[in-house]
C-alpha cells in the first residue's frame, strides 16, 4: 500500500481575466519538486478559474431588490452579495438566520449559490462559480495533456457547508480525466466478504486532501495529489450530485 | 509550504474484543517507515475500535418488531440490522426507500445510526459505533503519548452519506489531542484581506485523506498523516456536530 502525498503548487502567478490557467499551472510545475508525473491528479480551487473566466462581478453594478435590501439589513449583510446569490440560484433550499442555502444552476446545493465576496478585490467584487465547471476542468485537462504527454485528471473545488455538521469541507464541482465515484458494490474486502451499498465520493475526498495542503491563508490555489490509484474514465462533477428522485432531503 | 502525506499503517493485527488498540498500533509503527514522529496525526477507522470494545452484536440475538419486519421485507433488508439501527437512534431524521437516516445517541446524523453488518464476521454480526468515541480517542491518545513520549492526535472515523451529494465520505466521530475545527474569522489572507465566516472542518478533511490511503478493500485500519500543521488543544468529535439552534435542517 503506497502512501499518498498532497503537494501544494507554489508560484502560480497572479490570475487575471483571460489568462490560461493551464499555462500558469505548467509554469509553476517547472520547479523541480513540483514536476507533474504520470499518476498525478491536479486539484484547483475554482476561484482562480472563475477569475480567469471573468466570473467576477463588481458589486457596484448590482441592484438589490427592496426585499433583498430588507433581508440584508436585518442580518447585517451586503445586499448586493445576497442579490447575486439569488440571481445565481434556481431553487432556494433554506433561508433563515441570514443564511441562504440555494441550488445553483448547475445543481449544487450550497450557501449563497457559491457567490463569494470575501478575499476578492478588497471586497469590491464577488466571484461566481464557473459557468461550466466540468467544461473548465476538461479544457485544463486537455491542454495539460497536450503539453506533458500524459493524462493528469483535473478537479475544481469549492468549500461547502453541510447540514448537521460544523465547518466547511472542500468538494469537487468540476472533474475531468477520472471517475469521481468509486463503486465497491459486489467487490470483496480483504476478508473475502462481499461489500454492500458502498460508493465512495473519491473526488470530494481528494478535494478535502488538497484543502488541507493549500489552506485558506496560503497563496497556493492548486495542489498535486500523488500516489492515489484513481480510476480513469470520463467522469463529471455532476456524477456527485444526487438525482432528485433519490434525494431524501428535498 | 510543506507537503502532507498519508501513510497507511500496515500490519495491524487481528482485532478481537478486549485487545488494546494503542498496543496494536504501536506494534505496527515499529516498522521503520511507519515510525511515529512528532507532528504526526493518527487516524483510525472506528470499526476496529468498536470491535476491540465489544460493540459487536450477533444478529441472532436481535428480535425485530413486527413493524420493522414489514419495513425490512418491503425493501429486502435484514430486519435485525434495521432494528439495531432503530435501537441506537434517538431521532429519526428521514425514512424512505428503505433508507433510515437517524440521529445517534451521540448526536451524529447518518444512515441506520451507524450500525453496519457488512464486512463483519461473514454478515453474522453487526458493529455499532463506539459508546463514547471521544473517550476512546482520548484513551488511545494518552496511551500512545505515554509510550512514545510526545502527543500524537487521534481521530476515529466513519463513512457517512450526505444530503444532495452522491457517495460516502469519511468523517471524524472521535477526536483527541487537536482542534477539529480551524477558525479563520478575523485573520487575513495572503493578500491582506480579512477572511469572513470561514471555519474549516479540518478533522473531517483529515478523515477523508486517510480514507483515500486506507480504502475499503485494504487491510489498513489506520493511517498516519504527516506534515499537517494542526492546532493543539483539547478538541472533541462533538465540536463537529452543529447545535440544534444553529441547524437549518431539523
Amino acid at each position: 500500500m503506497p502512501e499518498i502525498r498532497a503537494i501544494p503548487l507554489e508560484g502560480v502567478g497572479e490570475v487575471r481575466p483571460g489568462v490560461d490557467i493551464s499555462e500558469l499551472v505548467l509554469q509553476a510545475t517547472r520547479k523541480k519538486r513540483q514536476k507533474l508525473q504520470p499518476g498525478d491528479i491536479l486539484i484547483i480551487t475554482h476561484k482562480v478559474v472563475s477569475k480567469a473566466e471573468g466570473q467576477i462581478i463588481p458589486l457596484s453594478s448590482v441592484k438589490p431588490s427592496p426585499a433583498t435590501q430588507r433581508w440584508a439589513k436585518k442580518f447585517k449583510l451586503d445586499a448586493r452579495v445576497v442579490q447575486l446569490g439569488l440571481n445565481e440560484s434556481r431553487r432556494i433550499v433554506r433561508r433563515r438566520n441570514g443564511i441562504t442555502i440555494a441550488e445553483t444552476r448547475h445543481g449544487f446545493v450550497c450557501a449563497n449559490a457559491g457567490v463569494d465576496a470575501s478575499n476578492v478585490d478588497g471586497g469590491q467584487s464577488a466571484v461566481l462559480l464557473p459557468r461550466d465547471p466540468d467544461g473548465s476542468a476538461r479544457q485544463i485537462h486537455r491542454r495539460i495533456k497536450s503539453r506533458v504527454g500524459f493524462s493528469v485528471p483535473v478537479i475544481l473545488t469549492d468549500s461547502f457547508g453541510r447540514p448537521w455538521r460544523e465547518g466547511l469541507t472542500e468538494v469537487a464541482i468540476g472533474v475531468a480525466g477520472m471517475k469521481p465515484l468509486r463503486d465497491y458494490r459486489g467487490q470483496r474486502d480483504a476478508h473475502g466478504y462481499r461489500l454492500r451499498v458502498t460508493v465512495d465520493a473519491i473526488a470530494d475526498e481528494l478535494a478535502c486532501m488538497a484543502g488541507l495542503a493549500c489552506g485558506k491563508l496560503s497563496r497556493a490555489p492548486a495542489c498535486i495529489i500523488r500516489g492515489y490509484p484513481y480510476q480513469r474514465g470520463r467522469g463529471s462533477g455532476r456524477d456527485l450530485i444526487r438525482p432528485a428522485k433519490r434525494d431524501l432531503f428535498r
